[in-house]
């Protein structure tokens, strides 16, 4: 019973569709005659309406009503339609395939450019297109349901602890609600109101299907590509489509149609979900050409600033080659450049107070707060030196907001789009740290609590405002559940043993390995009691760290290891997995974003409710591309035109 | 910095809610007041809203606008309510803690004997309570997020495969659409209808919380216990509250108000899940118990059957101790008892005929298909002898409606409940086999498939009817993505690995430990490339299996590991995680599941909708109790009151 099969072909044939059943056939879109029917069992097919008509249905055909395809997708969700760039890219890419139509494509591509033409005109004369409307989509990078199963629960624990047992440090415990925990142990019926969840669970309404196009598990690049353009491309993907043409993002259109624009990471500002908002290239790696891009420096015909306000990490990227601190590729003196165009940059807390003193909105505001990434949430909060460098996510967006809505004020803008994530939760996840990784979700959350009060004010003064929040993707395969031995395993996990943590392991791993002369007892001492609040280490895992003292990623990973075995939490990967991450929506309009989506749909949904036309950026962006877009630069995608398989990796 | 808490205490005083700020302060229900402020920042408190007002807000303070409460579930979703069994069961624990109200207690515990006296005085008079109403709950067991993009991406691989390379055997593969695969990896905008999605996907609403009473992870009995009776209990337990008094459930209930009631699953009947809906034992093991309870012989005060339609597995505990393939503890011989009550006992695809072609649905029907738990699916479908014993899990919903339809059509039931369990995708999951797990996925989704069309029917002509689709839990800690190396994981999955295989890995460890004299070339080519369609099983990997050949269990974790590693799929734990699980609703009324939701609220949707008194069958299971239920029976629960706590286990 050998089977074999050519992955590599595909059938184009209705033909070969008649095949013999199995309980697959239904769900491959085959069989609808065989509804009544049962897989593998054609020497007993049982016909239940055969001789059992159901009710009320005399006067048709059972089994026929039966055969109807209600489609529920049909009744729920109204079709996201944006016009004619598929068959804009589709033209571009295969213009042989469609010779009969010749005549009418050419046609259909003057009148679209007319269109664009148009309408660039009409915004060079200060005209508006679409509505009034805000919206805010939140990216909570790497953060998966398992992640967010892991935050309530580690939420509610906190909620259950005696908060005068703390110390008064900085991460004070007290109750979300007065008997959550007691009254969850005693078993409890219904659900009291508000207790025991987080902000985002009340705002759930789908799941977002996450593949790349080339991958079933995406990288951020193509995740946050999906959300600014609408389409799947191929990972490590910025703003450009698997055939490398770059596509108009809803931040650029945006821009272009009147609205204000805003950018809030903790990442490094150039890193890939930001970037995938305002700049085109082949490879995530390229971080100098989307450094340039982010001051309009880019050289492509979409002229000017796409974003007015950014806040993130990452200066290194505007510093020239050679100076200090600096990750360039090349001499530009990015910061001056972006001073000469009258964009104001904001650097470190001291530069913060200032701007925030001066309140100016006039300009573009461009705040880089850490030369790298900004720092995980539980260092800066138990550091006092990052404190007062870096902002927390929280605060660069109540930052952005009074920014945008300032813009608003005065009269010349009618809304704005801003992107704010959560960066961090991902890296912290890439390192198997539930410590950070839970630390900067909970930040996230704050956030999100924050903007969802702000969005409810906002509506209930009449203007439209919404937010959306959703994650590119998983990262680290994690399991809120983990067998550590090979007995049978409890079903449970600890949360407790998150909580005495102060450090990321990354952190951790850092001061290790800046500290050559670390002994066993300091890394018992400083890095698994005072750092990870473990006060039970083994000598092995001491022993372990030890020997990894000049390896700070190693010392980081068996540190986390370390914690995540004591909270009995799994991981499978230092990189992504493919399941589907939640969606989450609040606001006006909010509602027609529901279900099991594709990740594009929330771009398109963006471009929908904004009234955004990325076709007009898309066609500007590929005028003269020659002059300014190498798609040899960067790392070479080998599977741009196809999935990978297996060859023999196990 | 040193924290110290005591977790097993509880702060019930406001005034311990007055401690310094964090990110978590707000999360945890605490500074309202702060929320124009920022965590860890008191050098630098930005109050954005200070200088600027937000838009149209001028007759207001925008502080204070912030600061209302806008709750969104408040907006979104009906509170679910039904009366009194929380003041019943709260009174029955803790008499004293309400001593001023004594009088006001013993009156409504008199006044709700009265209604619940009534009620059964005038439903033993024929009349109904409530409308009517058909309610399908189908339990995926043991499915979790990452289980269903597992799935999905399956299907739509093998959609992608050319079939016409098959060999028409029973599992032949076609397309989904012919262009969905091609189309995913040059990359789209926007989504062609119906391509590439699972039934289950179109009716995703929310999802579910699954925490137990006494753990973050809960057991199937605690998860089915919240859908039946709407509470939270503790793990092992079977329709008993946390207290170990019995609760009613659904089933019950509409079996006393008149509606039809049947149960499906693919385990034995007698296991946790179809149990809870019945039975009400104080530990899940206590199987010979709760087949009785699913004849009427358990001796409660709850006269009479329940069930009116059950087919499942499990045979051997209706058989008497010491006879061919028993399991019980007793001599009883259950089937006997079974027939004399009139009850029509089917056995076997020969009894299924007969049954099928008498067409009776007078009699309450039990059928039996398997002594222990039915087959894996795939197994059944590759295996003639199982299935000429053992129909599909659709096929056995095709009797359930078909069944209760007709009850319906004699007028004299006013509609049904039916549970419908994936018994075995759990089970799968449990041996982190992912080839049983996708098969019994896909067999659940044929039989959504079917339930959603013949649900929309039912609609159509006027018979208000719902499905609803959850798990009770995630089994295995899955992970779509998986780190085979210490490289760095390319982010990928291989479904491909998983299409050529025939047998559960449960199947193949059987195979061998029954075949002594098993070689290694015969374990090779039997179980790697015969069973899991694996061509380069490594020498140390055939090795491995055939130290284990006397070890079926052992064996089948080896094999399982060898196909998750080559499709690069990962797992934490051999028992359960406690992730959220997806809510899938459809039809008549299931607006009303909407968000993320407790698992108990999905059993009290249910009694809402149906309009059941969940009391009433309480109050009468808790009369003369002694008489028929013994608490201390079966394993005793250890953490009945309070979570466990870490101790040392790592």
């Amino acid at each position: 019973m050998s089977r074999s099969h050519s992955p590599q072909q595909f059938v184009l044939d209705e033909d070969t569709r008649n095949l013999t059943s199995s309980h697959t056939d239904s769900l491959l879109g085959l069989p609808e005659a065989r509804l009544g029917e049962d897989s593998g069992l054609d020497h007993y097919p049982p016909r239940p309406q055969e001789d059992e008509k159901p009710r009320a249905t005399d006067d048709s055909d059972p089994e026929a009503a039966l055969l109807g395809p209600p489609n529920p997708s049909e009744q729920k969700r109204p079709p996201i339609q944006i016009p004619t760039r598929d068959q804009v890219e589709e033209i571009k890419r295969n213009p042989r395939k469609r010779p009969r139509h010749a005549c009418l494509v050419s046609c259909g591509l003057v009148g679209l450019l007319g269109i664009a033409w148009l309408t660039t005109w009409l915004m060079s004369l200060g005209v508006s297109v679409g509505g009034q409307i805000q919206v805010i989509l939140m990216i909570s990078d790497g953060m998966g349901p398992a992640s967010e199963s892991l935050a309530r629960s580690y939420v509610q624990y906190l909620a259950s602890v005696n908060a005068t047992g703390m110390d008064g440090s900085s991460l004070p415990r007290s109750l979300l609600n007065q008997s959550s925990w007691a009254h969850l142990e005693a078993g409890f019926r219904g659900r009291p109101d508000g207790q025991g969840r987080l902000p985002l669970d009340d705002m759930l309404v789908g799941t977002s299907r996450t593949r790349s196009s080339n991958s079933l598990i995406t990288d951020s690049a193509a995740g946050a590509t999906a959300f600014s353009c609408g389409i799947k491309t191929y990972n490590g993907a910025i703003g450009i489509s698997p055939a490398q043409s770059p596509c108009g993002t809803v931040l650029e259109a945006a821009k272009r149609q009147g609205f204000a624009t805003g950018l809030v990471a903790t990442s490094r500002i150039t890193h890939a979900t930001p970037a995938s908002f305002y700049a085109h290239v082949p490879d995530r790696d390229l971080e100098t050409e989307i450094a340039d891009f982010l001051v309009g420096e880019d050289g492509s015909d979409l002229k000017g600033l796409r974003v007015d306000f950014a806040f993130g990490g990452g200066k290194c990227f505007f510093l020239p080659n050679g100076t200090d601190g600096s990750c360039r590729t090349d001499s530009t003196d990015l910061l001056a450049r972006a001073k000469e165009k009258g964009i104001n940059v904001v650097q470190g807390m001291s530069g913060l107070r200032e701007y925030h003193e001066q309140g100016g909105t006039d300009g573009p505001v461009l705040g880089l707060f850490a030369d790298d990434h900004m720092d995980y949430e539980i260092d800066r909060q138990s550091n006092v030196i990052l404190a007062n460098e870096q902002p927390s996510l929280k605060e660069m967006t109540t930052h952005a907001l009074r920014y945008l809505t300032a813009k608003g004020e005065k009269g010349k803008r009618k809304g704005f789009f801003l992107m704010i994530e959560g960066s961090r939760i991902d890296m912290a996840a890439h390192n198997n740290d539930p410590v950070g990784h839970v630390h900067d979700m909970l930040a996230y959350q704050t956030t999100v609590q924050y903007v969802q009060r702000w969005v409810a004010d906002q509506n209930k003064h009449g203007i439209p405002t919404v937010m959306i929040s959703i994650s590119d993707h998983e990262t680290g395969g994690l399991s809120v559940g983990r067998q550590i031995t090979s007995a049978y395993p409890d079903y449970l996990w600890y949360p407790e043993m998150l909580a005495n943590a102060t450090q990321s392991t990354t952190y951790l791993g850092h001061r290790l390995a800046d500290r050559s002369s670390a002994t066993e007892d300091w890394i018992r001492s400083e890095l698994f009691e005072r750092g990870l609040g473990i006060v039970d280490a083994s000598s092995k895992e001491v022993e372990e760290v030890h020997r990894a003292r000049s390896d700070a990623y190693r010392a980081n990973r068996i540190l986390a290891d370390a914690i995540s075995r004591r909270a009995q939490l799994g991981w499978s990967t230092a990189g992504h997995s493919g399941v589907d991450v939640n969606l989450y929506a609040y606001g006006s309009n909010s509602t027609g974003l529901v279900g099991n989506v594709e990740n594009t749909d929330i771009g398109l949904h963006i471009a929908n409710n904004m009234r955004l036309n990325l076709d007009v950026i898309t066609i500007e962006l590929n005028k003269n591309l020659k002059a300014w877009f190498d798609p040899s630069r960067g790392k070479q995608p080998d599977r741009r035109t196809g999935l990978a398989h297996y060859h023999g990796d196990f």
